[in-house]
């Protein structure tokens, strides 16, 4: 029997991930094919407290995939954020928000992105092309996607597209888009449990630009206090992971949702590009990013340039 | 002021990198977005019959980009397709047809390719999405790049998408789809007035893989006889490039429109890459290949895989 089509966002799966492969699955039965949604790693809890809510199972984990394996990337391109096994994949179609990257096909493919703040915004305006129902599981799975990727529509990403799709959809879920969002964020900065090796590790891109190869790690958090207390473990799981990736640097952002600022810790033998590339001075490995909450809009570019 | 934001095809421009970045200047217009098709090389017979019939004139043509430049593509992607200084060019869009590589932004883009037959069928189907009336201009410039692109809809490029946009296009244009369509195509084939060195450039692709550069070069004809009978000075024009441009390989394809079929002359110190890639032997650098008629879905993939 041949497998199914397979959907995935990318690895250390954040909401959009989750939400918008789940969605992209039930979009795709509503056109007749049938594909399956799948997952590179572990729910974080913002996503599970959106599963939990609909009451709904994530998507089975998989490690790799097979030699022509036939699948759909949402929410990313770049194959060093994609699962094992990637280039000798099939492509057959991409549903994306990012820049385009370290991608390459052998073949033609579909490929759908948008200068927006959420994979999900891209899928709503699908749904509403196509003449489709929206019911409110998805309604409420694009919804978090939305809330999640632009912080409540506070992040400098969010654009008109998220605002009108959002509030749409919080009619169509029959949800207060506030009272939920700030809950389900909530949820997703309970830190206690994690060991700082997962905490560096759970939100964490690599990147590469010209060989040199970093990591943009970002948690969130209603107090940057109460994660800087573990500064010296978090280093240490940091330096961990330079020495394991052979990486020039190593970027944590800490980012407060509720003021919509960022504190950054930097290691790596390139730390000094953050200092350039946001005009301050690391003090401690640390500085603090007025105004920053977005990695792909204000860290990624930034540091790109520089590095 | 500021420049506008420029859209344009491929080097050594077909009919669909033309007609393509005039109707999505025509799209734009209809969006309220003011931009300006402009081409990368010559207008080719084929083309210039188009252009001619609707007694329109052919975009500008410009011969890099400056930095920060605000760009849109149609009907490709690979950088070494493109235009000179495209790296530092600013990527708002692209509209395209082919496999994705050898490109990379460093931020969000708009992005629609889909595995059609031509990029004007997309465009098509964005008309129709849109809800923009198609007048007879863009109907006569989507359905000549629709034919030039799938040969009058009989290359193995061809969807069901082409089959139907052409269809209702033909309407649209009041235009006789095959009689309009032979002559265009024959126009095209009229290489009498071009030097040997201007026919294995006409439409050539560089490619790169892995490091190795290769070149896959395409003329149609309704008669391969004919185009052999210069056999020896498009070899040494070959040669030329081959030098210049330091290649592996130079295949040019000289396609028959009216049978569907190609005679192939191979040179560099990897033809026999073709050989492998066709099942063929190669006799005096050339081999016929019966049924093959797209770069694209039959010449690239083969030679791709095997170089």
């Amino acid at each position: 029997m041949k497998e199914k089509v397979l959907i995935f966002g990318h690895k250390n799966p954040d909401t959009d991930s989750i939400c918008s492969s789940i969605v992209h699955e039930i979009l795709d039965k509503k056109n007749g094919w049938d594909t399956k949604a799948v997952r590179l790693g572990n729910i974080n809890k913002e996503t599970q407290y959106v599963l939990n809510y609909l009451g709904i199972e994530a998507p089975e984990l998989i490690e790799k995939v097979e030699e022509g394996q036939e699948v759909l990337l949402v929410d990313h391109n770049e194959f060093n954020q994609s699962v094992e096994g990637i280039e000798k994949a099939k492509i057959l179609g991409v549903t994306d928000h990012h820049r385009i990257a370290n991608f390459e096909t052998s073949d033609p493919l579909y490929y759908t992105a948008k200068p927006y703040g959420c994979t999900a915004t891209i899928l709503f305006e699908e749904f509403k092309t196509l003449g489709h129902k929206i019911e409110k599981t998805e309604a409420v799975l694009m919804a978090s996607a939305i809330i999640s990727d632009t912080l409540l529509l506070k992040s400098p990403t969010t654009t008109e597209h998220d605002k009108k799709a959002l509030e749409e959809l919080g009619q169509l879920a029959g949800i207060n888009i506030e009272e939920y969002g700030l809950e389900m964020l909530k949820a997703g900065t309970d830190l206690d449990d994690f060991s700082a090796e997962e905490l560096v590790n759970l939100d964490a891109k690599n990147l590469e630009k010209d060989g040199t190869k970093f990591v943009i790690a970002q948690v969130n958090t209603v107090s940057i206090e109460d994660v800087l207390k573990r500064q010296s473990e978090l280093e240490k799981a940091m330096k961990d992971e330079i020495t394991k990736k052979d990486l020039s640097l190593f970027v944590l952002a800490i980012t407060d949702i509720l003021n919509s600022n960022s504190e950054i810790i930097a290691l790596g033998n390139k730390a000094e590009v953050v200092e350039k590339s946001f005009n301050t001075k690391l003090e401690n490995n640390r500085a603090f990013l007025e105004g920053v909450v977005s990695r792909k809009k204000q860290l990624l570019p930034n540091i790109d340039k520089n590095i």
